[in-house]
């Protein structure tokens, strides 16, 4: 285990510089809390290097060491007493015209969102090709297992086991009012198409990648959403389950994000 | 019964010229959806016409008549064979720093949600003084019976008959799993302040009214919302029943809105 | 304030003998839960005896004194120091051929469900004499504002502050995707009809009075809803706001029951 | 393909002899409805023998083929135009003081439930031997993909694409506001367990597989559910997408099941 001089990320968000990190890192520590372990996964993608999450507030779902437990973790982490979790990432290419415009990764969900004017988008959402429907609303969300107890959860989402080979589509605040979220499989090719209408003006929509990068989205544009080559491994130490961390948060007044 | 000369109201949407409209009109006639309805409501407020709503596309909650029963509509009110249902409306009154910046009415909802860029606001809500909760997340809907097959409805809430005497309040995806929908009385006085946070940054929230005008909102602005002075009188004339026009829309596809 | 001897209701739930109960009681004491309170709403029915509900258990929304400060609770009871509130109740009355087979009042709900070995029945719901919906699945609970926060809200309703005059419509796991709470006026008069179908063979749904008496129903039998002309007085002491035990019950682990 | 003589299974729902339905069968043709494939799959439950469903009624989600379309199925059929779809079941075992009482197997579902008459029961989640939660209410379904659109749905859980490999832990009308549908790998093992409390009586609890079959059980009894070794294996002659079925039904008037 090396840790490339000083912690080689650091819980002041927006200015990490990774540029230094080495390839070769065995781990990064990260000090934060879950969004910061997010920023850290961006900042490190394809580098491939295990992440251990310290929280320095409440409990997380991804930065489960306590601070006052970072002794002893560190001591597990030099004597090999961890697990590495393959958490997956899901892939986003935007279309416009179709000319790619925009690629991304995202370690809990891809959103597709009306911006905060307009009132109302429309989107069709197909499955490999196949349509499944066109949901109009405040927008659509595309999840992994491991994004499933943030924004899709407060939209009607299920709870998914963080393993889960599977990506969640959940609608936001939609007008059907039999709309629900839609499982399937990691394999699955999602496509969502931004309809033209009257209520749907230009640039009037916006997507996310892990409630960063925001683009403005156009009238026809389309986004592709599958599974993504790169994982983020996050360094397991304690055996906290994932449903032991979920009761904890619900019993701390039930804010899960 | 009398027109005065011209319909007085227009389906075209934002350049109705309601200036000229004189109190004593016994009645307006809007061609449009409810959209247009409301606008017409909000044109017309406190002049205290009854409103008499055509649909130019499909069946509205509003807009009961269909366009070509519209000479037989015309007969029965020139024939007195209607009947005035008064929809309650709520009223809204913003302050920043104590000062009074802004105050509407809306016969649908008035409704705090997050600008598009920020990622979530909190809210916290009061009923007549007493705190109720703290809602984080896109925001919150307040709501009369009328509006309750709208927004509302999208985000989780119930449906409301149009002349109970209620008001609804329905959070926006909010984070805390157990939040729900909560009506209070249409005598009660609901608060709701921007919480000054981390996330909550200046100017990310707004307020909308019915939909139409939005007023930026900053961190430790309230609003205070109640029943509205004015009421909007809708001319019923057929015996169409609210439940009937929810199934009818929900036999078009479910799209209540 | 006259207490007749002992306390007039003991938490001893099912055996309680109030018939030496004479009417001109000023309050009768109840120690348990809610659901002891509950109990002798239905035992002290048309006594029109304010009933002041001290706990044993945990924090209810009708028992609001805790064991540890009866005395306290007492004191302000001889000094006058109390507001009664009053519940509305609603009452049904269950028709089989035309035949009144059953009447009863309700301070939580009316719940229409299927018995445990059928496996969906098919309710028709009208709102004064107009047709709802037909609603197919485990069945549909009527409930009071009072009663919002048991089952109804389990199955999705809204919270509904205990004073309003409204009475809520909530199908228990309904088929139809769109199916939702529906709240009407507390005027209003709701049927349900228990349709003949292949799948709603005789005896398999039975209506339950807060949770208590459960009556055999048949095919095409009906029952009516509407307010009862009783209500429930409950003496509150503490300016414990409705909202206050809300979040208190949710701070203890969110389960409302 | 050979049909063994006559059709097979017939609709006739409860008094199919597949006693004499050899290994060697290379197709059922099974009319009716879904219910009726259902009851088909449990009778040729080990036999691999591939189904196909004609739905007399309504579209159904495994009874694909309309009545009017069956010659140019069975053309299909014997052409070899045809795909084989394998569809997910789990079995569950029930052990009452250790001792296996039941083991069955579901296509749909397995379903704890109170019985009619109680008024609430208790269990206890586990997976993979992992506490996950207690539930009280109306009970739990514990779901396969092909049962997501089943009283899992009804029930607010999410619709999962038929071949994704998961299973979906819905709880029935929980007390706990914050219970969610819980999405588990095909792989996990989940473990109810009846809990013993004074509302949870003696023999006040039945364990239902796929809606058929009832246990009833006692306080402690123990299911252990997993993937079952059989699958049913759905002969799939149209492209007709999972998605647009799911449309059509509720274009049908949203029933789902």
């Amino acid at each position: 285990i090396l840790l490339n001089g000083r912690p080689s990320i650091n819980s002041d968000y927006f200015f990490t510089d990774t540029t230094g990190v080495s390839k070769d890192t065995e781990c990064a520590i990260v000090l934060g809390g879950d969004g910061t372990i997010i920023q850290a996964a961006h900042d490190l993608l394809g580098k491939n290097i295990p992440i251990l999450g310290i929280n320095l507030g409440t409990l997380g779902f991804l930065a489960e060491i306590e601070v006052n437990n970072i002794y002893n973790a560190l001591d597990c982490l030099f004597e090999n007493k961890y697990n590495v979790e393959n958490r997956m990432m899901i892939g986003g290419r935007i279309y416009s015209n179709n000319k790619e415009m925009y690629a991304g990764s995202s370690l809990n969900d891809i959103v597709v969102t009306r911006s905060g004017f307009s009132r109302i988008i429309s989107v069709s959402v197909y499955v490999n090709g196949e349509y499944v429907d066109r949901y109009r609303g405040d927008g659509i969300i595309v999840s992994t297992p491991t994004g499933s107890t943030g924004y899709s959860l407060s939209s009607g989402g299920p709870v998914v086991k963080p393993i889960s080979k599977v990506i969640i589509i959940t609608p936001i605040c939609p007008h059907s009012l039999y709309a629900r979220s839609i499982v399937v499989s990691a394999e699955d090719q999602i496509t969502i198409k931004i309809d033209k209408s009257k209520k749907t003006q230009d640039e009037e929509a916006i997507a996310t990648f892990d409630g960063r990068q925001a683009i403005l989205l156009h009238a026809e544009d389309v986004i592709d959403i599958c599974k993504a080559e790169e994982e983020t491994k996050l360094v397991k130490i304690n055996n906290t389950s994932f449903f032991e961390i979920l009761r904890t948060k619900i019993g701390q007044g039930g804010e899960l994000v």
